[in-house]
């Protein structure tokens, strides 16, 4: 397992344990010294606290096992072993308020119960008490562990990090958002890392690896077993988003010939089935998929029945190259929990959870609301802040081109303006509610997309309708406007001005809110992506152009 | 289960059955034609078709029932059943290319076929064909005729409409959007909507009555039987947006002491399980919630063993008024496929099942995204030009106060704009730079808040990040902007003055991006709907007062 030994293997000679100890202390590695602490007798342990100063001690003493202290303490000498005891008790009494979050008891709101978890580990923090820290998070599943390190700063986030177990360490990871995935991974020693891995299934850590950098994906690849290595690598050679990206080989399989009462006896021996296995997969002697054998009818026919008298044939394999998308679709439209994925000839190659669909459901809609802010890669609420201005600084510079743009067409007509100054006053009006009316069309637009319901067939209808409804709006808020313009102004051709340039610039709102999208998608471009930021730029141009225009012709 | 009688019912004595079929082809009701057809003799079916001219022979013709045709064609008159007959050679030649979409077979991309789907069947409909539409309807899954449905103008709706099985029909309206839902079960007579409901689970038929109109929900709740009705009354009671309102009462109940060979034997007995039962829920004798016994543990375990030793008492139960939300985030930590709920005392009410879960989530980014733009309730695409219009009116208008605020403060400065014109073609890269920087802001804010990840406890250090981050994107854009405009209109104190306006206003954007989701949860009202006015009044306000007033200062 140890493929890539680590510096402790290497220099175990020369140094001692105990000086190990300090230094991956003083490094912060909490989870080296607990395991370095496990090789070492208590009474070394003790000898290394006598030989600490205060602080370091006190820091030693939070990463002691409960179950050793009672034998360390013994090996203590008197003073500072009551000091210690003292403490321990202090601690003890000092216990979360709520042990049990996990179990069925405490019946209250997640929300608040969350927020206590944060307060209680940030305050255990706070008081240096890691040894509390960690039995919190022991408490806590590990998607609530993921989430309160994501909400931690990176300091804390790191000590919080070092206390959480090995063996719990890998799951964690999993529910990460990329960023931060990859940071704590690279604070893990390599072979914590390939420890921590150990009891994951196979599609998460197929999952994990893809997000991992590569050099640290490559090591979990390499650690892991010939065989588990070889499944991996199948996973792996499947695009991310597509079916075989979200795919399991954990499927069992079974005969279609076979009595219903064999089948029982296989599973018995079985022992147990993979999680969220819903139903057994029918192929033939080549490994053809013929159809599903559900748990639930399995359990409700008579033994002497043969699987093909109760097997579902109308389960639709899905092929392994689906787009992810797709995959989700149609688990939604046939609320599905599992379904077989094939590979071009038929063949059953795993099955895919509803559990990933979820989670790529709710991966989409969290993009898809980032992408429009310019936020694609910004997962982390605190990543270092020079990382994420360059981010950033990518999204404002795009901006401030076509912000140029707008201001370009302001400045054709500075000669009007500097004669009618009012129009300076009242153009940002202008601009403003074609962003809105666009925006608004534009949203429809790419909602209907990405439902499949926009059709080449009905483009011509939405547009009718879109230009219809900003017609009208068009002709209201023209009116008022205009009307406000005039009683602020005392100038009727002013009024009538703004509000034929807030028609027209409605109008064009609702036809560029339609065509952006749709060119954007042809041409392959995310319309939620960069949709919004082209949209502003037309309405702002035509609107300043329509509004100064106008004033231009009549005022001047 | 007509307790609604149609005119049908009432005037049978006065009226003939085939003038009823005339009424109702002319009102493009083929619903009822084709029921009203059931009931008559082929040879009277011949008769009225002889009585017709050619246009509704044609449009009656593609109503009949494929296999009435030839007994019907019997009756006829040789020209006309040589013609009638050719008809449907013709028909049957032109079948769908791909017959079979919802089998095995055909492994294509699901949003190609979708579109395929969408213009065969508006192909059919150009051509009069409704025989080949409603063979295609039924050879579709309801999710996808929904889907078809929502994106249809309205006309072309309602004839798709009425060639959809009235069986079928129930099942397409729960996938069906509110409005399109509610418009579609008003085009159904009464006991057409009762009879297109019958096979629907409890739990899709009261998310149906929440989504129609109350004299329909009221309908359809009237129509159910005894026992129905009173489990969709104890269903109806619960809030629409928790626990008890995605519950379904489908539950199978088993005691902890019997044998896992007795539970075998029950479900045998009942020969088919609800749908998505992945597990037994274990009950004591006051029907208080004890565990569950999943199907996996049931088919690996000896008959002799008691549901006590292998029933898991680890799954959480939900409470009953738990929000959705919060049963949504439970699905995903914990990989669920269904939960128990429970009331207060810890009685088991019933269970949610993660298909509705999926269809939760789905809604709620839906819905994000589109309150983003102020289309909160603008879910059919087609819906009338008016509604929308009215619609959209609402967010206009408030972005309209808000644009007019920010007018106003640039009127502050007429004298100012009137000397220094450049300062009018500046203003709306200040303005527009800020909104673009608050809205990351923003929109992280938004994001850690749904995920709680956003504590009283962190949002110092988050306000210092973003700052930071606005201070380095600031400073860098400030340089870019102010030496473009140094370019642009030779002036250095014009540079200078924009540069420092732009700082001041993406630092005011990144305190009002964190400041204004928090105040607006904090307040109860949704950040996601309201944060981005009231951001960009904020942004364009500081903009350009800094800009304006900075000018007033250093430059007149």
């Amino acid at each position: 397992m140890h493929t890539n030994p680590t510096p402790t293997d290497d220099s175990r000679g020369a140094v001692t344990d105990s000086e190990l100890i300090i230094q991956a202390l003083a490094a912060g590695r909490n989870k080296r010294v607990r395991k370095l602490m496990t090789r070492l007798h208590p009474a070394k342990i003790a000898a290394l606290i006598e030989r600490l100063d205060d602080e370091r001690r006190d820091a030693l003493w939070q990463q002691v096992a409960p179950e050793r202290e009672t034998a360390i303490l013994h090996h203590l000498r008197p003073g500072l072993r009551e000091r210690l005891r003292r403490q321990a008790a202090e601690d003890a009494a000092n216990e979360p308020r709520e042990p049990q979050h996990d179990e069925p008891k405490g019946h209250r709101g997640k929300a608040k119960q969350n927020a206590n978890h944060l307060q209680d580990v940030r305050d255990a923090l706070a008081d240096g008490k890691l040894k509390r820290v960690g039995k919190l998070l022991q408490q806590t599943h590990p998607a609530k562990v993921a989430g309160l390190l994501e909400a931690l700063p990176p300091e804390e986030r790191t000590v919080v990090w070092s206390m959480v177990e090995t063996e719990r360490a890998g799951k964690v990871l999993t529910y990460l958002h990329e960023d931060v995935c990859a940071s704590l991974a690279r604070d893990l020693d390599p072979d914590e890392l390939v420890a921590s891995v150990q009891t994951l299934e196979l599609d998460d850590l197929v999952d994990l690896i893809q997000d991992l950098p590569h050099e640290l994906g490559a090591q979990l690849r390499a650690a892991a077993g010939a065989s588990r290595r070889k499944q991996l690598d199948e996973l792996l050679s499947y695009p991310e988003d597509s079916a075989g990206g979200l795919m399991n080989a954990d499927v069992i399989e079974v005969r279609a010939k076979l009595r219903i009462g064999t089948v029982m006896r296989y599973l018995r021996l079985l022992e147990t089935l993979p999680p969220q296995t819903d139903m057994l997969m029918v192929v033939d002697r080549q490994g053809i998929y013929q159809g599903v054998l559900r748990l639930s009818a399995l359990v409700t026919t008579d033994f002497s029945a043969r699987v093909s008298d109760v097997m579902h044939t109308d389960v639709r394999p899905i092929p392994v190259q689906t787009p992810d998308v797709d995959v989700a679709r149609q688990f939604e439209d046939h609320d599905l929990l599992s379904a077989p994925v094939i590979d071009d000839e038929g063949r059953l190659l795993g099955r895919i959870t509803v559990d990933d669909v979820v989670d790529l459901i709710r991966e989409d809609s969290e993009r898809a609301v980032m992408n429009m802010a310019g936020l694609d890669q910004e997962a982390d609420m605190f990543a270092p802040v020079l990382t994420s201005s360059r981010r950033r600084a990518v999204w404002l510079g795009i901006n401030l081109a076509t912000a140029f743009l707008a201001a370009w067409v302001i400045g054709l007509f500075q000669a009007t303006l500097q004669q009618v100054v009012a129009l300076a006053v009242l153009m940002p009006i202008v601009a403003s509610m074609g962003g809105i009316a666009g925006s608004q069309t534009l949203t429809l637009v790419i909602r209907g997309l990405a439902l499949g319901q926009i059709q080449p067939g009905n483009v011509r209808l939405l547009l009718t309708r879109e230009l219809g409804i900003s017609a009208l709006n068009g002709v209201l808020w023209a009116i008022v406007i205009a009307l406000l313009a005039v009683v602020w102004f005392d100038s009727w051709t002013l009024g009538i001005i703004l509000g034929a340039a807030i028609l027209i610039n409605l109008l064009s709102a609702a036809f560029a809110g339609l065509s952006i999208p749709l060119l954007l998608h042809r041409a392959g471009i995310d319309p939620a992506l960069a949709g919004s930021v082209v949209l502003t730029t037309v309405t702002d141009v035509v609107g300043f152009f329509a509004f100064l225009g106008l004033a231009t012709l009549w005022l001047v």
